[in-house]
């Protein structure tokens, strides 16, 4: 049996290993910057491969990611099972009862986001085929088919999570959007699996080709409806009488690998089916959220960043990028796109500013752009230049829309306690030991360390007659002291840890532990609301008084936020 | 560069998606059986290589699973990765604190389960080689080696779970053992670890081998103290500064990776680095359950069967099956292993019977014996039928485990409600309306279906004046009218819903929309207060009665109690 040598194997650990370091840090500076988090994966990719690494220090380029040989091998493997299974959960993320719920309004915008820009991109590619880098043998139809697609695809998790980080999610703007996104989704993905059934058929590879169009309707048809029947039937069996949560887990990514390898078989490529799949088994009520969770971890941070930073790795950036077809593209792209958006939006009832958020929401290109870029590729139906321009259009699409969201509807910023907080405004231990003490400790603190010309003196007054005319302990270990002041440019948010306790009067009897300060602009009455309805959130949810206990720094502290769940002694 | 064409795509899926299932299934049985999934496993790679499909079918073995070429590659690249990251994951189950804890008796447990096998195998390896199938050319020395460790090291998660499924793994016994089992863990894997340094320096490939024997014990040294300290620090970090879970679970894997790489390249084996790092990031108490959940039910269920079911589509276990060998080499190891267990914790200060249920508790083999097996069959040490022989002892000492420490030590059946339900007594919707309608409607439902000759009309006496003198809402929904029934052998637990809800005079005063029908036999009054108290944590933990309502069937009940979390509508 052909097997690995111990040379292989640790190529084979330290590509990986290297891989998904680069790309975990860049996916992290990405979304630090607002940014979505496969644009650092790419990017991962791009220094790894023959665009840098390659360049600089061929000879570690080819030890680690070797063109030839059982490491090409076993990488190309890993992800392709990578990619099949992101489009699981791609499909998964689909919710096909959302659209219906939204109507009219939702399909209208769905329709026209995928129709509008795939005709004008159409119509352009066959005017002016060589503007789009269109290399000479190419099939001038299945390229203008490929290209329109590519730009009038949507990228749902980026759009879902551009939403969420601006609070418009739970909106009815953000809820049209989504279903007009989810939509867009599977009539997209149908149409480029048609495509690629239909130069399956003229190229005549294959066992079953002639009847891959076909049998992609049957497939799709079948799996939406009688399949996602059967499936939503058979989880409560497997929950039942499987081991739990694993036997729920193997179910959904069983189901997906032979998805997978029908829709291969078939002619078209594996992702289709994994993410027909998806939809279904995403589709089921009876699907526990824990299961999703594990799935969705694993494949988003482990699976994900292998495949794109893999394509990174598979094309020289630097060498195939061609200024004017990336600007071209990415124009075409952009203004089809918007266009088929706003008027989408319009034709649904949309108005002004709200029409012109809906375009620029749906503009987002993102991840699936760059896989059918990838499989175009692959298949020889694009040229490298116009690939790495495909890809600079998905990315550039992706990181305007956020943006251009936040310019036209001017969401309020969403306070975040994780983002007030600040090694500098942190006691671990008080030295004061009554409540007028400590609050003054905290005071002083926030007055000299931020900068915006606080009087010390005057805020601990105003501080402490708030605290004497109702205390502020809150129970469950937690006191907020709080002043609105005048002139306080941003809420600021101070914390200290008491390990003895301070008695602020809590209605549960007990002594304070974790105490912040929260101070507030006078002419912004919601903040003090909202930052202290969030901590009331944490001390009674998660017993944060007692976590932060047994936490030695404000690193700690600050994990348990980010991360919830006990810190075990 | 060189990548899978589409028939070795196809190939790829529907294999892993055929192993998966069969896996699965497998190992679901032999848990029902109450045996280690690691046999359904390991029976799945037999049914599916050449011992059985490979004989009866060989042109969809060899499509399915084919010894050369691309796919071959792929599936031992995934099968590498597999086991890595499952030694990962047996690394960070170990709790180095514990041994501590336990101290001297675990200690001494622990030293002579590994001692006494070892030397006394080692004894008979070099006394009759033959008889151990030592094949010609085989270094004496290295084989008797070899031969004793993969006799002498024990299966921590298959002791762990054995004694869990007892409910004595929270008791004195239950923690001596656990912490022996870890300590043999460690110990065992080191001088594994040592001797595959020492082959590779007899015979002398590699660039570092030379240098093998320190390096294992300064990198098992460094990781276990400064490793071990960096990465409880880093933890926080990561947990606090980039996205959760996600972030925790590529550093985890990150690690490992690095680990399995550097073990590889000083010459010994990369699962080695695997475990040993595993066991660095899984000492830390910073690290999250939520974190250590995803790893191990992703490793656990998709990864580890498809290195277990591997195994068996390596070797014909038909073709090399040597029964005398077998059964020698089984005896040897149940012989040696159960001396060393019932010394080791006679020498700890055990007596009697318990010694007796230490020793059989240290018994099991399972999947480090496999493992260590399938390594020095690569590694040419040892030949087939010796494989197969090691094999099968490594299953049948994990089979025979459990049912001798419940032989030795009878401990109580644990009541799980989950085991006591079945279908024949469950009302999806009550036909009566009122208190005592629903109880005569369970009684008699309960009295013609079980076979137990119970009187219904003396039953449903004694439920209603039980429920006469105080009602049995117990609040959140639920009730449970039950009583103690002479000549009953075994508790009956019958279970309806009402959609309207009962009056059942609970505290909370809501109406009893779930309904237990509890009856045990009057001679065990522990039966009750056990199952009521199971019944009242359902109702206060989960809201089980609003799930329940949700439920459309007896199978979605149960799915509910096995798999906890809403059926979302």
């Amino acid at each position: 049996m052909q097997t690995l040598t111990s040379y292989n194997i640790i190529v084979l650990l330290m590509s990986l290993g290297v891989l998904l370091t680069t790309a975990l840090a860049l996916g992290e500076l990405a979304q630090r910057f607002h940014q979505p988090a496969v644009l650092g994966e790419l990017l991962a990719g791009v220094l790894l491969g023959p665009t840098v690494l390659g360049a600089l220090a061929p000879e570690i380029g080819t030890f680690l990611f070797p063109l030839q040989g059982p490491n090409a091998i076993a990488m190309d493997a890993l992800s392709t099972l990578a990619i099949v299974l992101f489009l699981l959960v791609a499909g998964m993320e689909i919710d096909l009862s959302t659209v219906w719920k939204q109507g009219r309004v939702g399909c209208k915008l769905g329709i026209a986001s995928i129709a509008v820009p795939f005709s004008m991109a159409l119509g352009a590619a066959f005017v002016m085929p060589g503007a789009f880098g269109r290399h000479v043998g190419a099939d001038p139809v299945i390229f203008a088919l490929f290209l329109s697609i590519a730009i009038s695809i949507s990228a749902l998790p980026i759009i879902a999570k551009t939403l969420m980080d601006m609070g418009l999610y739970r909106t009815d703007l953000g809820m049209v959007v989504v279903s007009a996104a989810i939509f867009n989704d599977i009539v997209g993905w149908i149409i480029f699996a048609l495509l690629l059934g239909l130069i399956n058929m003229g190229s005549g590879h294959g066992g079953s080709v002639v009847m891959a169009i076909p049998l992609t309707l049957i497939f799709t048809g079948a799996v939406l409806t009688l399949g996602r029947r059967l499936i939503h039937r058979a989880i409560p069996f497997v929950q039942a009488y499987t081991r739990w949560p694993g036997g729920e887990l193997s179910f959904a990514l069983i189901l997906g690998l032979f998805g997978a390898a029908f829709t291969e078989w078939i002619g078209i490529h594996a992702i289709f089916g994994a993410f027909i799949v998806g939809a279904a088994v995403g589709d089921s009520f009876h699907l526990r959220e824990r299961t999703r969770a594990i799935i969705d971890n694993f494949i988003s941070f482990i699976f994900a960043p292998i495949f794109f930073a893999g394509i990174g790795l598979k094309v020289n950036f630097f060498a195939h990028f061609d200024l004017s077809l990336v600007i071209m593209v990415t124009l075409t792209a952009l203004i089809c796109k918007l266009a088929g958006g706003i008027l989408g939006a319009r034709w649904g009832g949309m108005q002004g500013r709200e029409a012109l958020a809906a375009g620029f929401a749906m503009v987002s290109v993102g991840a699936m752009g760059i896989i059918v870029g990838m499989i175009a590729l692959e298949a020889g139906i694009i040229s490298r230049r116009l690939f790495v321009a495909l890809i600079v259009m998905a990315i550039v699409t992706s990181m305007i829309s956020g943006p251009s969201i936040r310019l036209i509807l001017r969401p309020e910023k969403r306070r975040k306690l994780y983002n007030m907080l600040s090694s500098k405004l942190f006691i671990r231990e008080f030295k004061a030991r009554s409540r007028p003490g400590v609050i003054q400790e905290m005071v002083y603190l926030s007055c000299t360390g931020n900068g915006q010309g606080l009087d010390a003196p005057a805020v601990n007054g105003a501080v402490w007659s708030r605290e004497e005319a109702m205390s502020t302990g809150i129970g469950s270990g937690v006191a907020i002291p709080h002043a609105r002041i005048k002139g306080l440019k941003e809420p600021l948010v101070a914390v200290g840890i008491s390990s003895r306790g301070i008695d602020f009067d809590a209605p549960d009897g007990r002594a304070a532990h974790l105490i912040f300060l929260v101070l507030t602009p006078a002419e912004d009455p919601m903040a003090q609301l909202e930052i202290a309805s969030e901590i009331a959130r944490l001390a009674r949810d998660m017993d944060i008084a007692d976590h932060a206990l047994c936490s030695s720094g404000f690193t700690d502290f600050l994990a348990l936020l980010k991360a919830p769940g006990a810190i075990k002694k």
